[in-house]
Order: structure tokens, then sequence, then C-alpha cells
């Protein structure tokens, strides 16, 4: 066992993602020197990343992590990029405030953290949709989908091996325990999710782009098929428009919802059934469980809804807004389809639960997980048998195999931490509204909560679908910065680091 | 192991049970012929009980009960007894619907069941309160502290070795684990147990009366001072006013506090000091976890609400009401000194957090209980550690001792149960007002859900504590009954009697 943390390591591979950042961000510089925007925004931030990528690099050229300096490498990625990310936002005086530079730079690095994080949540007012220019635009949803993919691999690759919560219990084809030599495979991995994820991604752009041709999308130009298929691939929900997949015909939103569920779908059987392996897929109860939760609640909702006759306007539009918003909010995309925030509060409070659920481990999907849900169910159900035969062994059961005790208690222990946070981030919510005379209802305090910790995006009544996180005080939003961040890399790596243990032998 | 599981016996258990129900209802019988209000109410349900009581203890003269049995005579228990203690509100006509039958008896079930759980949810309006005989409304206070007696002697003698939850944990004298012959312990903690309680409610009733005869509680009269004894001690919240304990003046207010946090103190402690020994209490983890959470609670709540200019009347009154009401909803007493749910929205969303944590196990109180949060803390923090150091053996310990892995996966399962049944109660709520057309907001789904299945009282809105259940659909309040039984026995020997293995080998 190594006395220290070799943070040096850690902060040597967070350099050299930094390093690479300036690649995709490239891609906003030539948006914005075609269209005759400034450019100044990009450069700035192409000269700090590549310069401190580089600097953090030379720290040391050790590439072997164990478990603590993969927990820091993560943690240190997200942060860095978050921030990097957040220079273009605040050089270009997104959402900036009138005066003071605090609430112009939480703003900005809200915005950043919310996208990298794939989460969605928005400070962008009306002002900001209409003058933005299209890099800022593109890179809001560039850097989600950087983030989508920087999950993706930490999570099937990385994280799965580190076995944080249960993750390692997804179908990989790395299924290897203890592993400290982590670099080479990541980089293996990285390059299979890397083909499938930018695949998947250009078949996104394609459909919604001939949508547009075949005269079903009318404002579904080339900009924003692109922009949507970044995002909806990513399951991260940040829409050029302002009223989000709202602003598009019915055609185009049905055209959405698949993407959605492929973004928070398993990539290894992404990857069987791109191999025509359909079998491994259709044996999945993962699987079946995310799509029958999905129709689940989308049942619910759209039967609440068309008891609502200020809603319901028909058959296919009550059910299309059911189940858009019903896969927008488990797949943790968060787009919407029309302001939910309208509804009824039955229906309302049945989204509100939804964005618990999450997708499917191994995908881009945020929150809790259907496999973490599926564990839990399997295990409770054990116990009441065990609560009456104490002395019978029963283990608990997925697919072929059995899920090791330990994996079902980290679980539990996952879960509840998830949901401890959550309680403690209302409560912050609601007292620094309180202390600042803002109101902020319950309700919506529990919704921003979810939705920020879980990476969902838009919640209910001031952080509805259509309004945004500026109504919240600006202390309270640098406080969800920071709960985006711990919610996405799965809570332990950043909190272990607040532990002294972490840091001695 | 036998082959089948020995209903007879828990059905003739049970049956005694029922017989003695006759003794506590000779009072409200006897108050009646005094007040010479009608006394057939009461005649039929002593006729009824004893009766039944009677004929189901001749089904087994065998008094040993297993785990699997004694599931079902608690279960059994709680349901007969809100049956036979429905009869006087139902033929008394307690919030007796205009036409329906089945209304007129969900609403006297709802409030008995209420009773008897200790849950203290109404749905007696302000026609009830100025109309019922005060043998009715002795009736109600006098079931919920049969039912809090009943539940320490549960909890204390018999959930503590059938392992539910973590309970087993519990400070108790008699920690002896896989006892199958259960009987004669119940008994001697039963006399034991029944000392304390019965001289604590005397206290509470002497200590209320006497702030009458010395002019500081005008209204406690000698009824009032009974009547809230009974419901003090047993943290269960009926009240014979209207308005609470806010009809009564704030020297009374403050003297109902130490009560409602004694009875949610563990029993075993209480022993301890009434024996003298306040070492032990003073080393209990628990004791300090508990206390202190009322003081965090109480301060949060008494900071918000000190904020609200309309609210806020002056130091003492706004630490009186920040106190009371926490201190009422954390020990799941459910009184209120004002209507809260009047305040500030973050005030309330504290008060709605509270609801989860619950006193002290071994108590009269309901809710999670301080014991299982308090290990699921330390399991968190010592997962935070196993998660860093993987091969690191690391017991949890709580006082002297270690806290046993199966025992802190069993916590884990608990609460996650709970949750999930709570999240599930708010769905079935929703969805039957949306089926009725009747408006219930999301915070109030979630407050009524949470105060109805941990036992609380009182919610917000409609639910609030000036108010009562009877706005809420009859459907929504006949699950609700059912809630309130299942959640007072902890779940487990309910849900255990769906499984078909608890029927066979
Ligand atoms: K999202
Ligand atoms: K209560």
């Amino acid at each position: 066992m190594r006395i220290r943390v070799d943070w040096r390591s850690s902060c040597s591979l967070t350099g050299t993602v930094l390093k690479w950042l300036a690649v995709p961000l490239a891609a906003p510089l030539v948006l914005a020197a075609y269209d005759g925007d400034a450019i100044t925004p990009f450069v700035v931030a192409v000269v700090v990343t590549a310069v401190l990528g580089a600097a953090l690099e030379l720290l040391s050229d050790e590439r072997e992590l164990g478990q603590r300096e993969g927990f820091l490498m993560v943690a240190l990625t997200w942060l860095g990029v978050a921030v990097v990310g957040a220079i273009p936002f605040y050089l270009a005086g997104l959402a900036a405030g009138p005066s003071s530079a605090f609430y112009s730079l939480v703003n900005a690095l809200f915005e950043s953290m919310s996208g990298l994080t794939t989460t969605g949540a928005t400070v962008m007012g009306g002002w900001d949709f209409e003058n933005q220019s299209r890099a800022i635009l593109l890179w809001r949803q560039l850097i989600q989908w950087l983030g989508g993919l920087g999950i993706l691999i930490v999570a099937i690759g990385l994280l799965s091996n580190l076995m944080v919560g249960g993750a390692q219990l997804m179908e990989t084809e790395t299924q290897t325990r203890n592993v400290t030599k982590l670099t080479p495979q990541i980089e293996s991995t990285a390059r299979l999710i890397w083909g499938l994820y930018v695949g998947l991604t250009l078949l996104a752009a394609a459909t919604f782009y001939a949508l547009h041709l075949v005269g079903l999308g009318p404002n579904m130009d080339l900009f924003n098929a692109v922009s949507h298929a970044l995002t909806s691939v990513a399951t991260a929900g940040f829409s050029p428009e302002g009223q989000s997949i709202g602003a598009f015909s019915p055609v185009v939103q049905w055209a959405v919802m698949p993407f959605m569920i492929l973004g928070a779908t398993n990539f290894v059987l992404l990857y069987y059934i791109s191999q025509g392996d359909f079998e491994r897929p259709l044996e999945s109860e993962e699987l079946r469980f995310y799509l029958g939760a999905i129709v689940f609640f989308s049942v619910i909702v759209s039967f609440i809804i068309g008891l609502d006759p200020e809603i319901n306007k028909g058959f296919e539009e009550t059910l299309r807004h059911g189940f858009f918003n019903v896969v927008s909010l488990v797949t943790t995309t968060g787009y919407a389809s029309t302001d939910f925030d309208l509804w009824t509060p039955g229906a309302k409070h049945v989204l509100f639960l939804c964005m618990f659920l999450g997708g499917m481990a191994g995908s881009t999907t945020c929150s809790i997980k259907t496999l973490r849900w599926l564990v839990i169910f399997k295990g409770l159900y054990r116990n009441f048998f065990t609560s009456i035969h104490p002395s019978a062994v029963r283990p608990v059961r997925l697919g072929d195999g059995v899920v090791e005790e330990e994996t079902i208690n980290d679980i539990f222990s996952y879960v509840m931490l998830a949901i401890v946070i959550f309680f403690l981030l209302t409560i912050i919510i609601v007292v620094d509204a309180a202390r600042v005379g803002t109101t902020v209802t319950e309700f919506e305090a529990l919704g921003a909560a979810a939705s920020i910790f879980l990476n969902i995006g838009p919640a209910f009544g001031m952080a509805g679908p259509m309004d945004n996180y500026a109504g919240f005080p600006v202390t309270t939003r640098a406080v969800m910065v920071v709960m985006m961040w711990i919610g996405r890399i799965e809570i332990i790596p950043v909190l272990v680091l607040l532990l002294p243990a972490y840091w001695r032998s």
C-alpha cells in the first residue's frame, strides 16, 4: 500500500484532458469567425486550457492510477473543465449581473458546470437567447456532449472498477475487480465508446435534419439539428431555443424521444445491437425495467393531464406530452415539449418522482439509475423473505448471475447517501431564500434540489422548463454549482477528499 | 421448523387483547353516563369486543409465538382494536357523511386507526369539536394512550427480538437474540413499562392541572389536563381542542414540550433515570443525537420565522413556536402551538423534513427514529473510509459496542423501504385526487403522505394543523387507514403476510 495519495499523477492526467479541450473549443471559435462574432472568448479559453493543461501534465509522468488517484483525477477533471468552459460564457457576458463580478462569475460557472455535468439547468434569460452568438450557443451544446462522453468513459472504464455504489454490476466486457492499472483499459474502452457515441450523434443529427428537409420540421435547420443531436444523445438537455423542444413540430418531438432513450441505454448493450446481437439486450432485466418504468410513468402522467380539459387537446397531443416529458426526466435529459410547470399538481408531482429514477447504468444518464433501483427492489423483496426465515440463504439474482451482498450494501448505502444530500440541499435552498427574502415554495426547493443534484435540468416554479435559475439567490446558485459537480461524478469521489484518511496512508 | 404458520395462536392472543379492551372502553362509558350523553356507542363496543375477543381466544391455548406468529399477532391486534375502536365514533356520527355509509364508515375507521396508531390525523371538523360528547372526545384521547402503551410493549418486548429493521440495537435489558418463546418476557417487560408510562402520564396531568390551579392555564381544566397528558406522553397528538395546544397559554405550551420529549425517549433510559441512574442516559449517543437534532432544527425554524415580520411577534414567541412545532413533529406527536401552515414555505419545508426523523427507539415515537439515522450516518461515514481502503475492516461503533453488519444492512433496507412506500403513497394521493377532480398540491401530497405513513398527524395545506383530512377523497382516506396501520407496526409485519412463502413451510 502506498503511503500517500499520488496527487501529482491525478493532476497530470487532468492536465492531459485540459490540453485536449483546446480541440473542441476550436469549433465555436471557427463558427464565431464564420458568423463574424467575437472570437476573443474562445481564443482566451483555448490559450488558458492549453497552457494550464500542459503545465499540469508536467507534474508527473506516472500514468497508473490507483483507486484514490482515480477519484481525485475524476473530481479535478470535472472541476477543471467546468472552470475553463466558463471562460467564454463570462467573457461573452452570458447572464451577467448588472454590477457584481461575483454574480457574473457564478452565473458563467453555473452554465458551464450545468453543461459539463449534462444537467442542463440554465441561467439564460430571454435576452441571452436572443442576443448571444451562435458560437456561444454551440459551445453550450458542445460542452454537454463532451460531458456525456466523459461520463461514459468514466462509468464504463473507470468507476466500474472503482466499485462506486454498485456500478460494478453493470454489464461490461471489462468486468475485472480490484484493478489498479487502469489506464490501458480506459483507453481501449474509450475507443469503443467513442465510435458508438459519435455514430449515435450523427444519426440523431441526420434524422432531425432530414425531417427539416422533407418539411416536417420547419425550424429544425442544420444548426438546430446538430445542437439537439449533441444534447439528446448526451441526455443533457440544453437547447438554443428558449422553448426547448416545444419550439418544434410534433413529429420532431416524437423523433427526439428515441435518442434520449438510447442515450440513457447501457452502451455495452448498444454495442451488441450495433453488432447485430439482439439476444443479449432482450435478456437484460435492467433494460426491461428501464423501458417498463418509462411506460408506467408516462401512462400515469398522460392519464392525469388527460383529465384536465385545459391541457388535454386531443389523444395524440396528450400522449405526446405525457411520454415526452417523462422520457426527458427519466433519462435525465431535461428537454420539455411544453411548459409542464402549468400542469395540474398531480402530474408535476409524478414528474418530480421520475427525476429520481435515471436511465441505465453505463450510459450518459445521471440520477440514481435503474440498475440500482432494480437491485434495491430485489434486495427488499429478498429481505422480506429472510425476515420470516432468518436462517435461509437466498441470494439476489440479476440475469444469469448472483449479486454479491457487498454490492447490494454498496447500492443501499449509495442511494441513502444521495437522498440525505438531496434533503440537505433543500434545507440550504430554503434557508438561503429566507435569508435574502426570496419566496421559494417547498416544491420549488424540492424540485430544484433534485434537478440540480441528480443533474436533470429543469424543475418547477421558477426553475420550470420555460424559466431559469436566475431567480434563486446567487449564493444558492454557487452551492448548486458544487452540487452538480458532486452529483455527476457519483458523490463519493468528491466526498472522500474531505476525509483526513484519504490524504494519509 | 414448523410446517405452517400457527395462525390460531396469533388470533388467540389478539383475542385476549380485544377482550381486555372492554376495560378502557368503560371509562368513556362512565363519563357518558355522568354527563347524561348517549352511552349506546360504548355499550355496543364493549359487547362486541368482549364477545369477539373471547371467541378468538378459544381458537388456541398455545401461548408461544415464533417469529411469524408474532408478526401476525401484531398486525391482527392493531387492525382488530382499530375496528372495535371505530364503533363508538361511527355510532356517534363522528365526521359522518351526509348520505353514503361507506363515507361514514371510512371516517370512523380513519379516526380510530389514526388514534390507535398514535398518528393524530383527524377528520373532525368544527361541527364535531363543538357537538361531540366529552365521552367521545375522551375515547379519542384514550385510544391514543393505549396505542402508545401497545407500541412500547411491542417495541421493547417483541419486535426487538423479532429483529425488525435494526430495532434489536435498542438499549434493552432483555437483549437476547433468536428468542422463540416470547410470552413470559413480554409480560415482565410489560409490567415495567406499564409503571413508567402510567407514572409519566400522571405527572403530565398533574403538571398541566397545577398550572390551571395557579392561574397560568385558564382553560386547562381537569378534562383538558387529563386529555393532553394522555396524548403527549403517547406522542400521539389528538386534542379535544380544535386549535390543539394553540388554544392554551404560552406557559402551558412550554410545559407540554418536555412531556412530548420524554414520551419519545427510550423507556429503558427513563427506567434508569427513575432509579436515580443518570450516568447511562448521559452516555447514550442516541439521546445526544436526538436532543441535538431537536435543537438544530428548532434553531433553523426559529431563524426562518424570525425573519418574517408577519410571524415574528417577539423573541419568546418566535422561539416558543419554533421549538414547540419542531419538538411536536420530531417526536411525532403532531400537536401545534399555532397554525404553522401560515408560515413561510422555508419553515414549513424544514418541518416537513423533521417528520422523517422520529424520536428514540424503544419509546412511543413513530417515524424512522433517531437510532436508525444515527447508524445510517455512521455507516455512511464508515463506507467513505472503506471506499478508499477497501481491504480495511472498520466496524461501526455505537456506545461501547460494535453494530453488526447484518444490523446495519437491516437498517438501510428498512429506511429505503419506508422511503419507497412513502413515494408510492404520494402517487396514490395525487392520482386519486386527479381522478375525482380535487386539487391537491405537490407539497400537500408529500406532507400528507409523510404525516400519515410516519404517523405524525398534521401536515400542510388541507392537512394543516387547524384543518382536517376530510378534504381528501374518501378513497384516499381508505388507503391512508391501511398506511397508518402498516407504518405504525414498522411495515414488515404486514408486508410479509402478502408473501406466499409466509404461509408455506
Ligand atoms: K440533464
Ligand atoms: K402522532
